[in-house]
């Protein structure tokens, strides 16, 4: 059993980091909205380092002791988490920062995670080899390792502040529709947002190129690991459940969307052209479940977390690109 | 002689519009600073209807008498600006606005002025031709004339408050560097900084392709249309110069700076792709100068703004197209 939080948690955590992160906005669809929904993006994609990761992170790091702070802290990451460790152990002046990345990671996020100020090593091919490579290293030096938002409730708890903002705010909300990857943040915005109003209905939404989450809760067995199937434009969202997510997600749950690739494609440039907002792959899930699947998602004042902005400019080419070339008539 | 305004106008602008709009975020550049520069971005393509424009319509319609309220608004416009206007009208619960607009119009820019409550009328073949009609329409049926940044101060001041909430919040910044069209915008921030910091240095940006601004202030003439030669994708900075611009403008601008349309597209693929953020032409424009540029420009901290961020979807593929195809050797 696994330490666990609840919503008092993430109200401190709220009142922890508030004054480092960004109050995002939460605003309008120009397309989806009918007589009987409305329905609201959650830009966290306009949060600190364009990624809603900086508050679990922050959220830890502002607790540590000050000689953890002295000697130093440091994760493993592919992507939006080593840049939102890097940038909270800026703002809380931690000097030693140090991000551990397998090889073959893009040079905008390298770039970030080093404008931010940490050290960046490069460990293995995979994240799971880096992985083990890095937890080895850290341990040796003595770094306190920032999880990812699979066992530490103090992540889980910074992550959930997104929907304690939400519901504090906009307490009309009654449906919130949550990208899953490992599953943290929708526990964290679960508990946050059901501890302001019991009664407001999650919505998980996974790709179908790796359902994690939603096989995990099927079988009852925490898949900390789980192959992705295909291709994929949700890098940030692949992987296995969180150990935690998988203990505590059952109750919290209320709905599961599984999307298909296609869908998400055809999401990510509907926000790009239509909505003209450019989201990541993993944030387009959420609004492919509505585009493709809204008798599931349900509800009637709906907020999407657009959990982030860090859009590779090739990507982004090549999804508009196939869009507009079928448009034009070309192969 | 105009009527002019002063910082203390903007000031009251600033106090008058602050609860209504967003407090845009200053962020900084991955890839610009070095040791003697620091370059950020006020970034106005998060602001409200994602341009800086509802600053001005906020100031001008919240001071609106009742009788006048109840008559109703009306504008002329190609884009951002009726997208503004009916957003102001929309916040401040002015029911009847109307937003005249020429022929061709791309269909997003139809959807948000619609969206956000205002009745659109097609006028006219051209923003010239549809204003002759327009303002004739709105004369006889008793309208509210809301200017573009022509004459009325109170647009200028409201355009002005991005000035007063940067060197207000961020007082070390010595230079701004501001897109030119009409040059309101940038009359508006120079008032207001200076205002606040009298020796900030005001540099204001022109594409080559419709340099009106930079043309009146050499000859003295104001000239209030202004042809555009070849291509732009500054579509929102072409015309002529504002009237009150041409007379305030000479003692308040440090600094002109005339950027080619090909150092704009690179520069507009540079934000999108390296800074990862999605921009107009017209904002690209001051991206153009710093990195073309810098030595005009001088300055060793120094906000660049974004005056917006609604780009049409299939100019973003063209223009990531064309670099992205060159780069993988394609025709």
């Amino acid at each position: 059993m696994l330490q666990r939080f609840d919503g008092q948690d993430v109200r401190n955590a709220y009142v922890r980091i508030c004054d480092f992160i960004r109050r995002t906005p939460l605003e309008d669809s120009i397309y989806l909205n009918d007589d009987d929904h409305r329905y609201r993006f959650k830009l966290e994609s306009q949060q600190l380092g364009k990624s809603f990761k900086i508050r679990g992170a922050l959220n830890v790091l502002a607790q540590l002791p000050r000689e953890q702070v002295a000697r130093g802290v440091g994760t493993i990451s592919t992507g939006n988490h080593g840049i939102a460790v890097a940038y909270a152990a800026h703002l809380l002046g931690i000097e030693n920062c140090v991000v551990i990345v397998p090889e073959g990671i893009p040079r905008t996020k390298l770039d970030r995670i080093r404008f931010y100020g940490a050290r960046i090593m490069t460990m293995g091919t995979s994240y799971e080899n880096s992985l083990t490579l890095g937890l080895n290293y850290i341990d040796r030096h003595e770094l306190f390792y920032v999880d990812p938002g699979d066992v530490d409730p103090r992540v889980y708890a910074g992550q959930g502040t997104i929907g304690y903002e939400l519901m504090a705010v906009h307490g009309k909300v009654d449906t919130i529709v949550v990208p899953m990857g490992s599953g943290g943040l929708a526990t964290g915005v679960a508990v946050a947002a059901k501890y302001l109003k019991p009664d407001v209905r999650i919505v998980g939404v996974q790709t179908a190129a790796c359902p994690a989450v939603a096989r995990s809760l099927a079988d009852g067995i925490c898949y900390s690991s789980y192959p992705t199937v295909g291709e994929t434009i949700c890098d940030a969202v692949v992987g296995g459940i969180g150990r935690l997510a998988f203990e505590m997600l059952p109750d919290l749950i209320d709905q599961l969307v599984i999307v298909e690739e296609s869908e998400i494609r055809e999401a990510f440039c509907y926000m790009a052209r239509q909505e003209q907002c450019v989201i990541e792959g993993g944030s387009a899930m959420v609004v492919a479940a509505v585009r493709a699947h809204q008798e599931l998602v349900g509800g009637h004042d709906i907020a999407l977390v657009i959990t982030g902005g860090n859009v590779d400019g090739v990507l982004l080419h090549d999804m508009l690109d196939e869009q507009v070339r079928a448009e034009r008539g070309l192969a």
